[in-house]
């Protein structure tokens, strides 16, 4: 069968989202359509009720049903230590450990010279206006450890220093708890040995 | 971020499709909310209209915009051959390879103790009404090369003998093309030896 009409553009809609192909895409797609009551309602409603409440936190870019979003607007948080981060990914990824108790600002991505990300694609106005404004003690830069989200953290650096005296500083780096040495790249083991710690 | 409310609902129901998890689920939400108009927007349009349009054919069980759908409807095709399938996907397969040109009947399955799927879970009725009312020469049971599927196929040939003098067969086994002998379990390779054929 041809596939032509909805299906057709269900299955390309689909093939398009991160990790599937048009192979899954089909897959999902025959699910939706054969089991419509339990599963494609209840997939078109999340999708309405999601893309008609959930909007960017105008402080710190999170992606809630309020505007300032709950982790902005939450009392109980310290307000004097701000986590900076390249997207919402990880900002939930930091949030599932429970490890941090502060503020979060989201750049929306890392600069990228291949890319063309340059610092005015990313939320870094409102970052240093936000520090500007409201001074934190420390500055965490949560960026990734690849070549442009250290780059950033450089970048960020030295923007940072220029406006505020706040203690910046970043993840530490090292073997992944539950990481063997074996399979660590050279670079991991390398930082990890000089950044060793006392027992 | 504890999340709740309608992102909660996406992913969950995101992770209920096949072939996707609650990590597959999270990335693909945050995917669809960061590029709401290139992907949710075609997604919401794509799910929407084809939940409208799109459904099964009265006569074969073909999923289309028609009912009866293009298969069954399109003159060019042989009336007199039956292609008999478990799903939907199976048909779509078959009409890949473009071998094919007769009619379909879609199953809706296989008979599955195990399952507690019996002859009247399955569209057994409409396909034995259908070989009594318009006799094809031939009926293929083209249902997978399983345990269940292979007893479906010797129950349906039960029941076809009785009421019809057309030709039934099913497809052949033998080595997949392109397959190697060495990773092909004894079964296959027993029934292909067993079928060869003269060069």
């Amino acid at each position: 069968m041809r596939e032509e009409g909805p299906l057709d553009s269900l299955i390309k809609a689909l093939a398009r989202l991160p990790g599937l192909g048009p192979r899954s895409a089909r897959r999902i797609a025959l699910h939706l359509l054969t089991n419509q009551d339990k599963t494609m309602r209840p997939l078109m409603n999340a999708l309405q009720q999601t893309a008609e409440q959930i909007r960017p936190c105008g402080t710190c870019g999170n992606l809630d049903l309020s505007d300032p979003c709950r982790i902005c607007q939450d009392p109980k948080r310290i307000k004097d230590s701000l986590c900076v981060v390249a997207g919402v990914a990880d900002l939930w990824a930091i949030e599932r450990t429970g490890a941090y108790k502060g503020q979060y600002h989201i750049l929306g991505g890392v600069l990228s010279a291949l890319d063309g990300i340059g610092p005015d694609e990313l939320r870094l106005h409102s970052l240093l206006e936000r520090v500007r404004e409201n001074p934190p003690e420390e500055i965490i830069l949560a960026l990734s450890a690849t070549v442009d989200g250290q780059a950033t953290a450089h970048y960020l650096t030295d923007k940072l220093e220029d406006i505020t005296d706040a203690k910046i500083s970043r993840l530490a780096h090292g073997v992944p708890v539950g990481g063997e040495l074996d399979y660590l790249d050279d670079g991991t083991i390398t930082t990890a040995l000089k950044s060793r710690a006392a027992l």
